[in-house]
């Protein structure tokens, strides 16, 4: 049990209790925690490009695989824009924050482009998944020009 | 079309032909990916931790989201330490590369160990999810110790 407590000290250190915010201790871990999420997410996703734009031989179980990654991550960086996340380390505009209703319709957006490229990489049909690449691809860009830094 | 390509090209520009490690056009390429994938994760684990420590209340539902995404991570950094990329912006110990086999050995392990905590999140009994988070733990320290720079 000591070792457990131990372990769970040095693993745990930033979790704390809700609201999912509160999940980190310092707004720089929140802002390391979703510029990592995007990082992975992007990897994924460009992956998923390469074979839409035939770059690489289509491979359908490679594809699914990528795509259930890419909407697993979409989800994941938005609890990480809490308060006091706006400075430091990071491109976000303060848009984030002074028009919360448009940002979340953005993020919202994107989450459902890519949820609807995962079940198109499950019909492992190569017309679908170019199809909703490109429209996921948008919702990526249209959150970037509003509310990223070049 | 034009469309398709320009935004695969924006976003696909790091991915190449197989193997994974191609996946990468440049070796701080791999870097990056690789810590965020640990990064990524490590935020999930810790989340599963403060439930088995009893910091925060368990609940059933966030352990198992938790544990899935935890899961899903945990395969991914391994083809991120191809060769090249034992320098730059990485605490990784060249036994990685010169200890192949021991290094397989721990990096399928923690995979394992964290397939059993998933399975244990989804049963939703906490003693045997603090059981598997101990073990999973063990499995994160014994590569740390082994392979990565204090």
């Amino acid at each position: 049990m000591r070792r457990l407590i131990t372990l769970s000290l040095a693993f745990a250190a930033a979790a704390v209790a809700l609201p999912a915010a509160a999940q980190f201790q310092k707004p720089e871990d929140a802002i390391k925690y979703r510029k990592a999420t995007f990082t992975v997410m992007a990897a994924h996703f460009s992956r998923l490009g390469a074979m839409a734009n035939g770059r690489v031989p289509f491979d359908a179980k490679v594809a699914a695989e990528n795509a259930e990654i890419v909407n697993t991550l979409a989800t994941l960086p938005w609890d990480a824009f809490g308060p006091g996340t706006d400075k430091g380390d990071t491109r976000a505009l303060p848009a984030i924050w002074t028009e919360q209703a448009k940002y979340k319709a953005a993020s919202d957006k994107m989450v459902a482009e890519v949820g609807k490229l995962n079940a198109a990489a499950k019909t492992g049909n190569l017309d679908a998944i170019k199809t909703a690449f490109g429209a996921a691809g948008q919702s990526c860009k249209a959150c970037h020009d509003n509310f990223r830094k070049d």
